[in-house]
């Protein structure tokens, strides 16, 4: 490494080596790290509007259109787990970034990065399963690229997909549009990936099958846009960090406080009892399946309804709302009453989760 | 992985698993085996027309507009090497996808995998010299992620890009416009790229430094498109695989055969003494600065000087030409004379080369 360490004259790594002299799991788990990481070492490195805007995709204005612009890489383990796989979850992920965005996906890339000795047939099976999801929302995957490491250097398969979407007229969907007033829903129970993720890579065996809530919400987001477009404000996906890290990074950049209500929060009963054997609070578990609508309060009932005719949003809850108390911060009105402050996720909760 | 196998019925991998039981190093060469990939694997299961053009970037009309959009995985290795490292290199060579697109990068995702425990400051260096790559062709970096993955699973970083751009009207780039008659160009000496990091890789000394020739091809690619755009009928850089496995994809692609001569073709002193001690050919050999252009005739001489002009074209040559003959096949007419087949990259040269 002498090479470039000769050569290298400019500024110093921002991100305190003393502290953390290497990357940790943590750096990669959602949380305070991940969000430390962002904001000093990405943000003022790649310094764009765009990119400051700090939401699930880019929105670019490209000759008058709209895109939304999203990549996600995925590295979980194991690369088969109930409810889905790898390659279903990487088209998930990332038309839900796009479906976040208030985008119509128009594409996918996909980028592998394959283990000599991968199982010839595991990548197979990956590959039609990314196939089935995206045609699942009719969106093809374009362009892509393969590449090899020898064996010991990678773990089996990582897919990188990114995604171009379309913005609709009429939709404008960013954190910093939540305000006071603004309800808080959710399309259904949360902590279920994580948990279902867990439990096969530990081996837990639970009376109840626990199972992914993977799954793509383009078209469950449209129905609801396509009926109160203007009236929803932000958009997000509560995937690595949960829920908590969610709504917090949403409460800081929107400079707002937001309010949940503990018992309005669906959780099912088989993740909860697994959370508790765990010793995972779900408010942290991720979810690939599940999104959080932040909306005007005179379209709130609109969406609950529109939520719950939807396949995907059966369960779907009012959970809180916006208030001007307490800016950036996340509390929570618990079961038995009491107020306590949501923190984001600090450490790392669940490594290599998606 | 019992869970995925016994719900699986679908049809089987068409990849022969008594062959190929599993992934080779050569499956992500650039050569046969990774055509074998995409054909019986990845085309197959993705169907559909952007994807088949097997372009280096997918080409997408978008509400009348026509946009290119790639993705590239880098796992090259070391992460720092003469004359640039996987910072620079996951930006140059997503900027030339989209550039042999025809098309002006619109903006750039980075996602990271990171290993647990690489240095903070060489992620801190590779993010900077990705930002000086991305404003050098003033490309905005406006998405990322970052993934980390436990010691062992990974090895340092990888990075991918993915690259949206603009295609402005009148150009026109595709394999399938080579025709006989048409001229092929190169923009300078090849194999310099691949060699640089074998010789750091392997520890080997010579005279004068080699130094990889990753660099950034919009500017000299527009030099040429807005000076005669609709004679470019094909862009191609020679990455993985080399010039030879280019062309010869082009060759099966357009169905035409291409002639190159032997002595056209620029390698630099060193390169060819560091090929012969390490018993390679330059033909194969990765380049991560170099383009070919296939030109109608009448606009070859324009094209030849416009790269020349260029400091990235300084060493440009006709190198070949399309010829009616051996449709699908690349000859070269050797220093002596003789004209034999080149056959695509069998087997791995180089691993972990980008």
């Amino acid at each position: 490494m002498s090479h470039h360490m000769s050569e290298y004259t400019g500024p110093q790594c921002p991100i305190p080596i003393s502290d953390y002299p290497t990357v940790m799991l943590a750096h990669g788990g959602g949380g305070r790290l991940t969000q430390m990481l962002i904001e000093r070492l990405f943000l003022p490195a790649f310094a764009n509007p765009a990119l400051e805007a700090l939401h699930d995709g880019a929105i670019l204005e490209v000759n008058g259109i709209r895109l939304a612009f999203s990549t996600d890489s995925f590295t979980i383990s194991p690369l088969f787990f109930p409810g889905g796989d790898i390659g279903s979850l990487a088209v998930h992920g990332t038309v839900n970034d796009l479906a976040m965005c208030g985008a119509r996906p128009v594409g996918l890339s996909a980028g592998f990065i394959l283990e000599e000795g991968l199982p010839m047939d595991d990548l197979w099976r990956a590959v039609q399963s990314m196939q089935a999801a995206a045609q699942a929302v009719d969106v093809p995957i374009v362009t892509g690229d393969t590449k090899v490491v020898e064996r010991g250097s990678g773990d089996g398969m990582f897919i990188n997909t990114a995604g171009l979407g379309l913005i609709p007229e009429g939709v404008c969907i960013s954190a910093t549009r939540a305000r006071p007033g603004d309800v808080v829903l959710i399309n259904g129970s949360i902590a279920d990936h994580g948990i279902a993720v867990m439990s096969v890579r530990e081996g837990l065996e639970f009376e109840t099958a626990l199972t992914s809530d993977s799954a793509p919400l383009v078209d469950v987001v449209f129905s609801i846009l396509d009926q109160v477009g203007e009236q929803v404000h932000v958009l997000r996906d509560p995937t690595r960090g949960g829920v908590a890290s969610a709504l917090n990074e949403i409460a800081a950049q929107a400079g707002v406080g937001i309010r949940l209500e503990e018992t309005r929060i669906p959780v099912g009963e088989a993740v909860r009892g697994a959370c508790e054997i765990l010793g995972l609070d779900p408010l942290y578990v991720a979810n690939e399946g599940k999104f959080l609508a932040i909306v005007g309060p005179e379209a709130a009932e609109a969406v609950l309804a529109t939520m719950r005719d939807h396949p995907l949003g059966q369960q779907a809850a009012v959970i809180g709302e916006v208030v001007a108390d307490h800016p950036g911060k996340l509390l929570m009105r618990s079961r038995i009453g009491g107020l306590r402050v949501v923190d984001m996720l600090s450490g790392e909760q669940l490594p290599r989760i998606c």
